[in-house]
C-alpha cells in the first residue's frame, strides 16, 4: 500500500491486515508508556482543508504514539487563503519530503488527485462526500472488538443498519463498501430526501422504515443530522424526525441481544441519538473513538513502515 | 494527587510539595538541554475553549521538556461548534486514552464538571471567574525565590496586597486560599465596583485605600484592567483608576525594602502599573512567567508520574 | 553568531558557511529516518504575528529534524490581541528561557528591535517589507545545487534578474544583498510604481524592460503579485502586467541554456508566471522548498549548537 484513499481500493485482505494490526496497536493505549519507536524519523503532516478536532487529535496521536513528527497545516492561515491552487499547496508540502500526507477537503476524490502529484503517501481523512476510510475501519475495528468481547464471532455475516442523513455523509459509502467486502450485509435507513443519489446501484437494501429492520441487525450505526440543514427542507421537522429515524428509547429496547450501537460522533443528542441510547451499556460510540487512534496507527504503520523494505 | 481543580482542594503540604519539586524544576531553564525523561510516553491535551498564548505555551514547554507527548485542541475548529455537549467533547478526547487534560473554559466550575466525566488527570488552566491554580502556585514560586535570593525568609508570615479588577478575576481567588494556606496574609484592594460579591465571606482584609497598605506590604501584585469593561461604568475615567489603583511611579516609591512588584500579566501598562513599576529592579514580572513552567512541571510530574507507583 | 536579522549583518564567510551546512543537512531529506540529534533539547518558538504555511511549516521541520522542541505562537488568540505591547509579548516567550524565537511580523526593523528585548536566538521570518534572509539563503543553496547539478559553476559571476513587485517585496532586499556578497550581479525589473523607493542608492541595475535581459541572466526569478494590488493602480490591468513582466510561454524560449526560474511562492500561476515557466524542466520552484528546510536546519544548527561551546 502506498496510499489510503478509500476502502474502494482496498482488497479484503488488506482489510484484515489494517484490523489485525490495529487489534495490537489497541493495546499501548492501556500502557503507561504510550510509545512505539516504529516510525522514529518520519514526518506526517495533517492538511486540514475544513475543521475536525476529533480526526486531526486521533491522528496527531498516532503519529506521536509510534515516535513519527507530526505538523498540523490548516486551510485558514495557509498560502491557499492567498490564492495558490490545490495542486501548489500539495506539491509544495511534498517537496519538504514528508513521509505522509492526512488530507480532508471539501471536493469528492481531491485526495486521490492529490495523490498523482505528489511522492509522500497521501492518507484520505474525509473528500467531500465520497470516502472516508478510516472511520470505516475504525467502526469495524470496533464492532469487532465487541464482537469478541461478546463471544459473537467476527465481522463477516453480521448486519448492520445505517441510518440518517445519508445524503451528506462521507462516512456511509465507505462504510457499504467495508461491509461488502468483509462479508457483512448493510441496510440504509433514511427518508428518500436525505437517500444518496444512485444509491439503487451500490447493491445495498434501504429503506424508510427504521422499526422493520431494527430488531434483525447486529449493529445500529445511527449518523449526525446537520441542524442547518434542518431548513433545507429535507425532512419536516425535528419532532417528526425523532420520531421516523432517532434511536429513540423506546427503538433501544426493540435491538436484540448482543447488538450495539454506533455514532461516528459528534452527537446531536435528543435528535438522531437520545441520551439513553447514547449512554447504554451496548453503545460501543467511545470504543469507536478509541479504535480510532488504534487504527490509524495501523495505517501510518503499514504505508511509512512498510516503504523501507 | 489525581487532578488539579483548584487551590480550595490542595492541603498546605500539597501545596509546599508542588512548591519544592518546582524549585528542582527551575533548574532545567539555565541547562542547555531542556529535556527530563520523566513522563515520556505520556500524552497530554490542551484543550483551551479560550484563547491564551502565555498559560498554553508554558503548559507545552512543561509537558515536552518533562518528554510527554502534547497536543492543542482549541474551541475554535472544535466539535464544539458543531453543538457538540461539552461533556461529550471531553469524553470523547479522554477515550483517546490521554493521561492528562489542560482545559481552560469561560463556565466557573466546568473543570471541575469534567473532571466527573473522564479517567484522565484534568488540569484547571483557568475556570471562568472562579480559580487558575496553576497561577497562584506560579505566584508563590516566584515570590519564594525573590524572598530567598534577598535572605528575606519564605511565604509565611508575609502580607500581600492584591490590588485592580478582582470583580473579573480569575487570579485572585486562587491566590487568596493559597496564601491563607500557607500561613500569609492577604489584602483586597479595589473599589466597592470591582470587589468580588460575597467577598466578605472569604475572611480577607479589604479596602479601598491603596495608599494605606502599600507601605507594609512584602508583595504588591497588580491585576489586569480589561479596557473594555471602562465602558461599563466600573469606575469613572482611566484617569481616576490610575489615580487611585495604578501603581504609578510615585506609589513605587512608597513600597518597603524588599518588597517585590508581581502581575499575572499580559500588562496594561500606564493603566494598572506604571513602566516605571513593571521594570523596577524589584519588579518579579517576568520571573513569574519562568516560575510558571517550573510549576507546571511539577505539576504534571505530580499528577502523572505519581500514578505509575 | 547569536541572532539572524537581515543578508546586511552576515559577512561572506557567514554566507558561505550556511550554505555549505545546508548542503551537508540537505541529504537528510532523501534518508528514511529524518532526525539529527545535534539540538536536543534547545527549544524554538515560532511567532508569526503573519500568517504563513511555508515558511512556518518548513521552520518547524527544521526544528524537529534537528531533534529541537518547537512551539508555534500566533497573532491571532495571542496577548497582543489583549493590548499587550510588542516588547512584553517577546520578553514573556524569553522568560520561559527559550533558546530561539522565529518572527514574522509586518514591522520593517521589528526583529532586529525585538533582539535587543531577548536573551533568545532571533532569526528573522520576514519583517515588513525589509529582510527575509532565511529566504535569500534558500534561494541561493537552490541555485547553487542547480548550478553544480549542471556543471555551471558556482553563485560568484553568475547574473540574476529579479522581476515583478519590488516594492512590496520583502524578499528583493535580501536577495539583492546575498548576490552583491558572494559577487553576483542582480538586475531588478520592474514599472516604475513597483520600484522600492531609493532604489537608486542600493548599487543594483534596473530596468523597465524585461525582454532586455532575459537572454542574459542565469536565473529568472520571479515575485509574486498580490491581485488585490491590481486595483491599487501600480499597473493598468493584468493584461498589460503579463505582456510586460510575466514569464510567458514566449519569454521562456528567451532564456539562454543552464538557466533556471525561481519564485518564492506562492504563485499566481497565469500572471506573473505561466504554468509552461513554472513546470519546467528548468524550473527551480520546488526545489527551493526543499532548499529551505536544508537552509533552516543550518542556520538552526548554526545559532544554537554553536552557543553551547
Amino acid at each position: 500500500m502506498k496510499h489510503l484513499l478509500g476502502i474502494a481500493d482496498l482488497s479484503e485482505e488488506e482489510i484484515w491486515t489494517i484490523l489485525d494490526t490495529a487489534e495490537e496497536m489497541h493495546d499501548i493505549q492501556s500502557r503507561p508508556i504510550k510509545k512505539l519507536p516504529a516510525l522514529r524519523g518520519r514526518t506526517i503532516v495533517n492538511l486540514f482543508f475544513e475543521d475536525s478536532t476529533r480526526t486531526r487529535s486521533s491522528f496527531e496521536l498516532a503519529a506521536k504514539w509510534l515516535s513519527a513528527d507530526s505538523i498540523n497545516v490548516a486551510a485558514k492561515g495557509s498560502s491557499v487563503s492567498k490564492g495558490e491552487s490545490m495542486k501548489d499547496t500539495l506539491q509544495t508540502l511534498d517537496a519538504m519530503s514528508v513521509d505522509a500526507i492526512v488530507m480532508r477537503h471539501a471536493g469528492s476524490g481531491s485526495v486521490a488527485q492529490a495523490a498523482g502529484w505528489v511522492r509522500a503517501s497521501m492518507i484520505n481523512a474525509g473528500d467531500g462526500m465520497h470516502e472516508h476510510p478510516t472511520q470505516a475501519l475504525l467502526d469495524a475495528h470496533a464492532i469487532r472488538r465487541h464482537l469478541r468481547a461478546n463471544d459473537l464471532g467476527d465481522l463477516s455475516g453480521k448486519r448492520i443498519a445505517i441510518t440518517g442523513d445519508l445524503l451528506h455523509s462521507r462516512v456511509v459509502r465507505s462504510n457499504v463498501l467495508l461491509w461488502e467486502k468483509v462479508g457483512a450485509s448493510v441496510v440504509l435507513v433514511a427518508p428518500p430526501t436525505l437517500m444518496p443519489p444512485g444509491v439503487e446501484t451500490w447493491g445495498v437494501e434501504t429503506t424508510a422504515t427504521f422499526d422493520e429492520v431494527l430488531p434483525e441487525v447486529d449493529v445500529a450505526m445511527m449518523l449526525r443530522v446537520q441542524r442547518e440543514r434542518m431548513q433545507g427542507g429535507f425532512f419536516p421537522s425535528e419532532r417528526e424526525y425523532i420520531d421516523a429515524y432517532g434511536l429513540t428509547p423506546r427503538r433501544l429496547r426493540m435491538l436484540k441481544d448482543g447488538a450495539c450501537i454506533a455514532h461516528p460522533g459528534p452527537m446531536n443528542r435528543g435528535l438522531e441519538i437520545s441520551s439513553a441510547a447514547a449512554d447504554a451499556a451496548r453503545s460501543i460510540i467511545l470504543d469507536q473513538v478509541s479504535a480510532g487512534v488504534a487504527v490509524r496507527m495501523s495505517v501510518l504503520y503499514h504505508l511509512l513502515a512498510g516503504e523501507e523494505k
